[in-house]
């Protein structure tokens, strides 16, 4: 079989000429004699790799130099518990605004360090908008505000960045970083999992203002304190090496084709024809979220039944476009449309889309 | 350049026909369309790898079913936090043998959690040795004991499980998992980061005998609760699921080849070969561990000078065998030797060694 369309919400689709290059090396990298994922990770070769990565995703992103940049192990969940370690002392009030799933998820993994006090909550509204501003009611002393970027499930996306005063802005931007031009400055600290616009799942990417470093946060092991990743260049242990690699690539590939800016216009354009599509199909296919927070990331529509909805999905995956399946949670159908996903991906589902409905509507 | 002896002592050397079959797969694994690296945890198809990975590590170690399986991100490291925070209560007495630098790691991620006795410490003998079992001041209210199965750095095995009493024994196996045949009835919690016997870096396993996860532990974040990961299948979070199917085809590898007990064959012979060659050159390698504790996975070893070091370092790569520098910490030259290098990987670094002694000697 040739390679599909890819709508995966994560671990998703990566570039067929990044997983091209990790082929052809996969059994000898650089003419070393061995693989990249064979190698020391305290090695010349793989340090320049590690370091070229960093480098890489400083120019894709935008990162100060007022920021540190970790690579570290396993996804964005480990990253939601140690924040609290790291930047709120014991029981200390932090606020978390919540706009899907994963806020809710952020929350869980904190409750046990810190107080949560939920600033604002998009539940009650069935996630479907993001809570105004004006509304939110952020705590005087708060050690730090945190949000989701973008809901994978949910499909709702900040448009803008909030402006939450002294404390600094944690964000969870797992599912639409790089994605556009993004102000870091705006921010304490900027987390995402790889396995979405970055590269392969295994590796997570933390960005972090130095300053916050320096607060003490609570007892916790050496390997959950940034500081110490942070002063071992992320390798206070092994990293995922090949996981790392392959982000660089992927690094390497978004600044080849154009950088955010690029990726910026292509994800607009993709969104567009897809919301398109269902706004066009006269309430065949519905999306519920409200327009000025739809996520250009993850867009989750539904069918008028079940039955139509199986069958969009198993005709979808015969026609080429993989992974369509809305997520439990919610059910329907979910297109993810990230930097990878070419926009011929997102022309080829709106035209089954239609397809689909003139067949069955 | 043609693929090397690679005789790193983490990430290390992988089997060549299961890179080959990585490689062969990358693009399109199994037909679906897309890379194993692109497509969800959750589908039917990744879970299929994930279990096939966990029945076959079941079948190539013996472990018993009241045992748990965890396949997590991350190396042995996290793990090591994680065992204060599962399995004792804050401030609980635990106790330590430290017979190398990776034991003195394990007991710096549970210091803010746990009282730390230290109940053997063989650095007074510059870890050439393991203590005595009966010298050891277990403690009578310990939470568990932990030892170090292989220092990797300063290549010291334990030959036998040693008897501990009532408190469970935790190992770190991380460098010598599956290398010999292991009965997994007598430890409480054995660990392994993937990186050097079992596959790629960024997996670890962890083998919890079951009515352990019934301990309260200590507050936690929800992802640092093993109770969590092993009522989810360790899908908790995304997993790091190519380094898990990669791992799952090194298990596949080593069942072919005639399981653990082949490999300890092998482990024994490749071993033997170079400890000879060490010991039969009249002084001009030297290793310093006693006899009956040496490393089959790690052997240092020490040349006359820091010069003729170097020179053995360059020239031994130039001649195809890789990685052979020492740990920073104690200098000097480290073959290690875990399942995937092969036979004659020693044999020709044996060889080698011979030739420079007589051109140096």
């Amino acid at each position: 079989m040739t390679r599909a369309y890819n709508f995966s919400a994560g671990p998703a689709t990566l570039p067929e000429p990044v997983l091209r290059q990790a082929q052809a090396e996969l059994l000898d990298w650089n003419g070393v004699g061995a693989s990249i994922v064979e190698i020391s990770h305290r090695s010349a070769e793989f340090i320049a790799v590690a370091s070229r990565a960093e480098a890489d995703l400083r120019k894709l992103i935008g990162i100060p130099e007022d920021y540190a940049v970790l690579f570290l192990s396993g996804g964005a969940t480990t990253q939601q518990a140690l924040l609290a370690l790291n930047f709120a002392a014991p029981g200390q009030v932090v606020d978390y605004v919540v706009t899907g799933h994963w806020g809710k998820t952020a929350i869980r993994q904190v409750k046990p360090y810190v107080t949560v006090h939920v600033a604002a909550d998009g539940e009650p509204g069935g996630f479907r908008d993001i809570p105004p501003r004006a509304g939110w009611q952020l705590s005087p002393d708060a050690a730090y505000v945190h949000i989701t970027a973008n809901e994978t499930i949910h499909g709702v996306e900040f448009r803008d960045t909030p402006d939450v005063g002294t404390a600094p802005l944690f964000a969870d931007f797992s599912s639409s970083i790089a994605s556009e031009p993004l102000d870091v400055s705006r921010y304490g600290v900027i987390y995402a999992g790889a396995q979405k616009n970055l590269g392969p799942v295994g590796v997570a990417v933390v960005i972090i203002r130095r300053d916050l470093l320096e607060r003490s946060g609570q007892p916790r092991a050496d390997i959950f304190d940034y500081r110490s990743h942070a002063a071992r260049d992320s390798m206070l242990n092994t990293p995922p090496t090949w996981n790392w690699y392959l982000a660089g690539l992927v690094f390497q590939w978004m600044l080849a084709e154009g950088g955010v800016e690029e990726f910026a216009r292509r994800n607009a354009l993709k969104s567009q024809l897809v919301y398109q599509a269902i706004d066009g199909s006269g309430g065949f296919y519905r999306n519920h979220v409200a327009p000025a927070v739809r996520s250009r990331m993850n867009i989750p529509f539904f069918l008028p039944d079940e039955t139509l909805t199986a069958r969009f999905v198993s005709e979808s995956k015969d026609a080429g476009l993989l992974a369509l399946k809305g997520h439990k949670a919610v059910g329907g159908i979910r297109a993810s449309l990230y930097n990878a996903l070419p926009v011929e991906g997102a022309q080829a589902l709106v035209a089954f889309m239609r397809d689909f409905q003139q067949r069955n509507g």
